[in-house]
This record gives structure tokens, C-alpha cells and sequence, in this order.
């Protein structure tokens, strides 16, 4: 397929190397030209334009940080210039209302909107590991998996609204952020009756609670290393802002999203904005008289 | 070692029934006598009266159902009858205010508390495959250490706090509800976005929290098979007031657990206090406006 | 009518002085001794027994400070020497479970409660100007209003059953608790953009909220003088406790309760309990990282 | 002083008709022309641009529905044709956010911004009973004073951050919507004791919180009058979310808001979004199973 592929950061990068790889014929670009370079010496053509990337292409994926990006994408060449019928499938993590204004922007001018977010990090990205979050029409997302499927280790079908697809990932980061707010709390009420936190966490990470996100914030809690940053509290607010606005779009209160991103913005009122989200146990611990 | 045990429901049986098949000399005592049965017919001695059942032993355990229980054992022959320098392990889920009491009046009377609440159900129990909490001297721990490893599969330390193995074992189920309250919100999120439920519970649980608990209560919301109870509404309320009694003793305020224990009183309000408390996704989609 | 009074407190002595004052014969009780010298003198009779206080009674009210008080004095002489037919009516707050079963206890032996907590301090009894809050069969309420109506500024009727008006009085308090803490993240809310809270109080106090209550607590957290104890944080959250008590015994989720609940738990965990708990405002500010 | 005046809704009709009694020279402006007309017949000249609306003019009010329209109103000559020194009042309910980039422009262009939320309904501005909250340079408050003063009763100065007028507003209403909801509670809660409302409102206002806000909004609870709408469901979702940024802008959890706002969206999520927001009691009725 004629793939074309704008956002090069760490995750655009690694994606579009997968794709390459696949031996699929790829077009690139990014603002700043030299994050292309590698892609370039592997085999990809780099764009001088978002126009350019997106001309004749089958489909073009974008990997942008966020709505003002994709806003930015879409007005600046990529809605000109994509050939009609073909697809535009942005994997940033974008608002619900983002991707339905998009969507109609599309079908407008006689174009495809899969909206597919990743779930995992760079790592994941470069080993193909990720979890890819479609929504969509199904022809068009059945025309992508042979792409897919060498970026990622799995394809969920969200349905037929690009917008659902946004809120699968935007509701496993809440998921993920209420995890931590529960450990959290249950840290701070373990230690005040003279509990280690390693025990608490060994009581959670090998019973119930026996995966990864638990593993690995248990982990950070316990030594308390929030200066070494997996995601930021900043970052984590974003995200949980872009659900608490799917949340309204949809009419669904999200109570429990309400209270971790209290813990946030607490932290980022005590200048911890920058540490990894984890600090929410500093938080807790703070509201408790720890410390 | 003298052992006596206090309580044969299902747990307290499938415990006993290990330390017998352990090889310790063992006297068990139930009010309702028939539950005894199985165990004297392998070997264990029946006591007449709670006294009896504490007389010249090393250790009694018991597994009793709340606090009053706890108490009425206590005052009914336990306290009078267990030797000086004996322990008492108490392994049901009591409130740290309970254990706070049953702690002094040990002292007092020249006896020792190691609170042993446990992680894990029946069927847990009968495989020896029960987590250990245990809260107490650590001699007295250890001395309880080659029963205990019989009985589970990991003994985890508390603290020398008996209260502090309460909290662990709350704590935990805290973390659990606070879980289901979150994955009920996602479900309620993402439906109303047009994703099957199924997919959205195949991302959580193949993904970051690929852990039992998720995948248990993940496939009740998906099926929604509520009717059929591992843990009821009214069970989970009653163990998140214990927690948020533990929250009050320690003055550490605990606001997921506030969110979910309304759930939990919702489903009541509605009728679903005896349904599997994974019933909080049916409360979600009802104040979603969800059917 | 024949009276007896238990408890004399600053209330219980306000209250019962009225009765007297206004005609009553009047026996009167209270464990310490001394504090019912004042009322001997005005011509009440002192009881030397609780149950002397109760026998030959039309009606004895109890001014309490808790559950505990309240059965101690029931099983203390009150139930026995109790006529048949007269009524018991405590003015203290309790909880709903206690009533129901005070309650019981009445309806066996005979005799007749008729639950009344009271609103206002000890200025406003002196004063006769208490809010009674009744709650009981309606004769017997009609019965007592000639003495209620010498002791308050006005009797509302809660209904047939006893726990109704402590119900009341509860979510009187907690609609107080609310407005502190909605305050309380107001001023908050606006110090971050550098208004001066006068200012912010003003704009309440004159408009919207130019209530009592608004006007106390505004005051209060103006002037920062939380050591100027009116109501303590402590006995805020035991109001509050009594109300989320109230909230499970009747499926009643209260949301707004448990965030004013966690401040004062905050509170007390940085050693604010004794303060007003109108320094539910120090806790919000702590948590947006104001001083 | 020479006036300008933008936006000629009910409230904009009102108060410019009050600038205009006051002997100013006013110059009106709105896009549907007719709603100039009565304006135009007492005197006021009508503009036929925006910008003709701000030339020459000392000061230029502002009264519009949302963030969209004042920033329109800017780009589309306000801030081309105000006169360096001159001052833009904006009347309306605006972000924190918004405020803060029209106040960066108009530095820019030698424009002085005073921000002047106004608190009050269309009753309260014919009337001249507004509260006025003005946020910007005292000196550009003071030279406004003479038309403030005949615009409403009183004007609270809230700082030199035109932001910090805005959060007075949003805090305002946030601390009704928290009685409100605080209010809903109660009122679930009593009557799953057996009390009638009108009692608990009896209780409510005539005690504690004697003022407009509870008189108002428990007659409406009481007679459950929804649909004679005051102020929408969906309005108060708007400024709820407004005052969300705020906390947001300024890293302020807002616990209380949360509650209210999800009660909200409760509400919409049932088709209550044009009901007034007095429904949140019926959504707590709804929570509590009754009815």
C-alpha cells in the first residue's frame, strides 16, 4: 500500500519503521526535517509538506501530540491533498470532539476517518508490540490490518464511531489512573498502622493484583523514585482531562476519575507536576499527616 | 503443637482440615456441632464449649464472621480458658478497632494477638493456597510459622500491629472495589460510545491489568451475569465500612472507597444488595441513563 | 406536668430551667451532682438515681452526648421506672440505629418515645429560642408541645417515626458541613487569582448566602481564627459519622457528605481537631498549595 | 463618558438602559439589530459595526453569551478600533483562560481590560441591583465607578487580575451548586425516613440557612417544579465547567464541584438538560431508589 506517515517523534519513529519494514511504500513527514533521517536512509521518502505526504497516498496515518496538532495537520495540506476514498488514521490520543469534528471534515470531502489509538510505549511501538484501538468503518479498517498487524500485536475493534476508539483509550488510562489513586490511598492507610510498604505491595502484586500496572507503580511507590519519570503528573492531567470530556460529551459521570484527578492537580499545586503520576501516593500521604 | 480452632464455616473448616492433615494435635469447637463432624472423623477432638476448645492449647484460631462474634467467643471462654503465654489468632476480617480491644484484654490476661486475617476463598483455603497476613510479635509469628506454612502459600508481615494486618487485608479489598467502580465507569464510558463491552474488556485485561481480579469481574460486567455471586453488594459494603472505620481510626481520609461504597449503597437503594457486587456497572449505566 | 429531666449539660440546664420557669414540677438528674444545684434552687427537685428521676413522670426528657450515654441511663433505671404510657423524648443527637432501638425497647414496656434533637447552642436555649425537631406518634407530640412550645421558638413535626427527626437534624448539619467546605474551595479557588477573601466573603454573604450560617463561617475563615472554637472538627466528623450511619441504614448515597468528611479527617490528621471546623478552608488550601 | 455597548440580550438591554438614564452617551451595538430598538428610541445611538461601536469611545461593555463571542467580538473590530488608554469591560460569564489572552491583547494594543462579571438575573439589572466584581487596574475601576455605580447596588473589587473577577463569579456559583446539591442529599435522606419535605425545607430555611439561594431552590425541590426553569441544567453544567478550568488554571481540586457536576450530567444523561438545575434532587431521589 502507498502509506504515508506524519509525526515523527518516538513513537511516529517506530511505527512508521514497522510499516517500512513491511516493505510497504512510505512517504514521511515532520516539522523538524531531521527526525526523518533515519527513516530516510531506511528507504522512506521524506515529504517537504504535509500536502506532499498525503498526495496519492492509500491512507496516511498521523501521530500528533495533540488536538491543536491534528487541527493544525488536517487545514494545513492533509485534507487538500488526500485522494478521495482514501483513509486518514490518527493515532494520537485526541478528544472525542476532536475526531468528530475531523470525522465530518472527512466525509465532506469524500475521505475515511479510522481514528486508531496505541496502547504502550515507545518500546512496545519499536517491538511491535502495541495494542491498536480502531474505530471506524469495518471496510476500512479490514483494508488496514495488513498494516496493522506489523505495527501492533493486536487490533480491537471499537465500533463504527472513530470517537469510540478515543474513548476505549482514554477510559483504560482512567482505569489505569483510579489503580494508582486506590493503591495510593491504601498505602497511606497501611503505613499509619505501622505497615511496610513492600509487604502491602507484595499483598497486592501477587494475589489479585497480579499485573503490570500494579507491578510497576507498586514498584515506584515504594521506593518513592517519582523523579524518575515513566509519565508525568502534567501528562496524566491531560489525558484525564480528554476523558472528563468524553465523560461530558456523553453524559457519563466519572466519579472516580474526579477524585485522581484531584490527586493530580494537588500535586501539581505542591510543584510535583513533572514527576512521574505515581507521586499521587505523596499526595495521599500528605492528606493523612504523613510525613 | 496444641492447637485449637474456633469457627468451622467453609474457611474455617477447609483451614482446620489442613493443620490436622499437618500432623498437630488439634481440638476445634463450632457452635452449630454438625460442622464438626467431617473434622473428628480425621482425627481432631470436639470441645464442648469455647473453653474447652482453649484449654492447655498453644494457639487457638479462630474464623468468625464480625466483630460481635469475635467479642462473644472472647467473653464466652476464650479469654478465661487460653494459657498464659498462649496466642490467639483471629483470622476472619475484623475492624482495627476490635483488634485494638481483643489486644488489651490478651495483655492484660498474660496472652498474645497475632491477627491472621486471610487472602483468598474456599476453594483457596482447601488447596493451601490462602494468603497470610499476620500482625503481632514477631516471636509469636514465627512460632506460628510452621502452621502457617501448611495453611498458605506465602505468609506475609504485617507488622507488630495486629490492627495492622486488618488494615492490609481492607486495604486490599479497597484496592479491589476501587478497581470494579473503575472498570464499571470505562464500561459505562465506552457503551455509550458504541463499543461492544467485550472489547473494551479484552484491552483492559490483555493489556495493563491482565490480572486475575480483572479478568473475574471484567467477565461478570461483560456478561452481566449478576445473579450469579462470588461476593455480594451487601458483603462488599460491609467490608468497605470497615475500611473507612480503619480510615477513621487513622485519620486518613479515603475517597475512592467513598465513590464505590456509593455505588454499593445504590445497588441496594435498587434492590441488587444481594447480586455479586460487580452490580457497580449497572449503577454506572443507570446514572449514564444506560437503558 | 410531671417531668424529669437527665443531663445537665450547658443545654440540658438551659432547657430544663425553661421548664421549671414556665410552671412544671420538675425532677431533675445528672451523674455529677453540682451541676444540678442551680436548678435546686430555682425550686427543681433532685434525683438522687436515675430511675427516681423517671418514676411518676408524664414525661422525662435526656440531654446526652451520645449512644452510648443514652443506653447506659435507659438500662440505668429510665425503662423500669418509666410509667406505662408516659414518654420518653431525648433532645441529644443519636443515631438512627439507636433510636430504632430505644424505640423497641419503649413499645415492649410500654411506654412512648418521641424523639426531639434540638437546634442551637446553649445561647439559643437559654433563650427558648431552640428549633425542635419531634418525631413520634402524633398525640404524644401534641401532648408535650405546652412544654415545647415554653422551651423553643418552634416544633416541626418529623413524622411518625423517632429516627425521621434525627434524620433532620443530621442533614441539617450536613447541608452545614457542605456550605463550609463549598466555601472553603471557593476562597481557595479565588486567593490562587489573587482576590483578597473579604472580598470573596462579601460577595456570599451580601447576596446569594446572606444566611447565618454563611455569615459565622465566612467570618471565620476570614480571619483565619480557627482557635476561636465554636464547633470542633472533632465533633463535626462525629455528626458526620452519624449522618453516613444514617445514609447506609437507608440506601442513601451522600457523596457531598464524604468530601467534607475527608477534610476533616485531614484536619485532624495535621493535628486540627480541636480547632473550628471551619478549618476545613486551611485543609483546601494546603491542598492547592496555598502558604 | 462616552460608552460603547455589545450585546443586547435581556441582561445587555437592561444595563445598557441604565447607562443610558445616567445621562452617558451611549453607542449600542448587537448582531440582530432589533433588539436595539428600544435602546435606540431612548436616546442610544445604534452602530452598525462592531468597530463603529468602539471608536472614540472611553469605555466599551461587553455582555456576551460565551468565550466563542468574545473572542469574535475582538477580532471583529473591538480591539482594531478601540482607542489606546480606553478600557473593555466584558459583563459576561468568560474563563479564566479567555480572559487572560484578551487581556494580553489589549496590553498589546495600549487597551486596558477590566473584567466586570455581574451577579444577578434580567429582574435584578432593570432593577440596578446588580452586584458588580471587577477585576483590573484600580485606576480603570475607579474612572468606571460613576456608570458602575448606576448599574447596580454595589461593586466588590476583586484585584488587579481581570481572571480574579471571573473566579469570583464561577466560586459564586459553584458554592449554589454545592447547596443545592448538598440540599438534594438531605432531602433523600429525610424522606427515607418518612419526612415530608416541606419540612426538612421548613428546618433548612427558617434555621441556618435563612437566605435567598435555599429559599429559592427548596421551593422548588419541595413542589418539585422543575420545568418552571430559572436556570437550566445544562447552564449550570456550562458554568460548572467553567469553574472546573479555573481550578484547573490555577491547580485547585474542587471535590465539592465534582459531586454537583456529575449530578448534572446524571441529569442530562436522563433528559432533564433543560430542566432547571433544582433536578439534581430528583437525581438523588433517583440514586436512592426512590420512586
Amino acid at each position: 500500500m502507498k502509506v504515508g506517515f506524519i509525526g515523527l517523534g518516538r513513537m511516529g519513529q517506530a511505527i512508521a519503521g514497522n510499516i517500512l519494514s513491511g516493505g510497504h511504500e512510505l512517504v514521511v513527514y515532520n516539522r523538524t526535517r531531521s527526525k526523518a533521517d533515519d527513516l530516510e536512509q531506511k528507504g522512506a521518502r521524506v515529504a517537504d509538506s504535509v500536502g506532499d505526504a498525503c498526495k496519492g497516498r492509500d491512507v496516511v496515518f498521523t501521530m500528533l501530540t495533540d488536538d491543536a496538532a491534528l487541527h493544525e495537520v488536517l487545514a494545513g495540506g492533509l485534507l487538500e491533498n488526500l485522494p478521495k476514498g482514501a483513509i486518514h488514521a490518527p493515532m494520537g490520543t485526541h478528544s472525542v470532539a476532536a475526531l468528530g469534528e475531523v470525522e465530518a471534515k472527512h466525509k465532506e470531502a469524500g475521505q475515511v476517518l479510522v481514528a486508531i489509538p496505541v496502547l504502550g510505549r515507545p518500546d512496545a511501538a519499536a517491538a511491535a508490540q502495541l495494542g491498536l484501538v480502531a474505530g471506524g468503518p469495518a471496510d476500512a479498517i479490514a483494508k488496514l490490518e495488513p498494516i496493522l498487524k506489523i505495527v501492533g500485536r493486536r487490533t480491537f475493534d471499537a465500533g463504527r464511531n472513530p470517537a469510540g476508539a478515543s474513548a476505549v483509550k482514554l477510559a483504560n488510562n482512567m482505569v489505569l489512573g483510579c489503580a494508582i489513586e486506590a493503591m495510593a490511598e491504601g498505602f497511606a492507610l497501611t503505613r499509619k498502622f505501622g505497615v511496610e510498604p513492600q509487604v502491602f505491595n507484595d499483598v497486592l502484586t501477587e494475589g489479585l493484583f497480579s499485573a503490570p500496572s500494579y507491578k510497576a507503580y507498586g514498584a515506584i511507590i515504594v521506593k518513592q523514585s517519582y523523579d524518575q519519570v515513566g509519565f508525568t503528573t502534567r501528562l496524566g492531567l491531560k489525558d484525564a482531562n480528554l476523558a472528563l470530556a468524553a465523560g461530558q460529551a456523553a453524559s457519563v459521570p466519572l466519579p472516580s476519575l474526579n477524585v485522581y484527578r484531584d490527586s493530580l492537580l494537588d500535586a501539581v499545586a505542591h510543584g510535583e507536576g513533572d514527576m512521574d503520576w505515581a507521586v499521587m501516593a505523596r499526595v495521599k500521604a500528605r492528606a493523612s499527616g504523613i510525613e
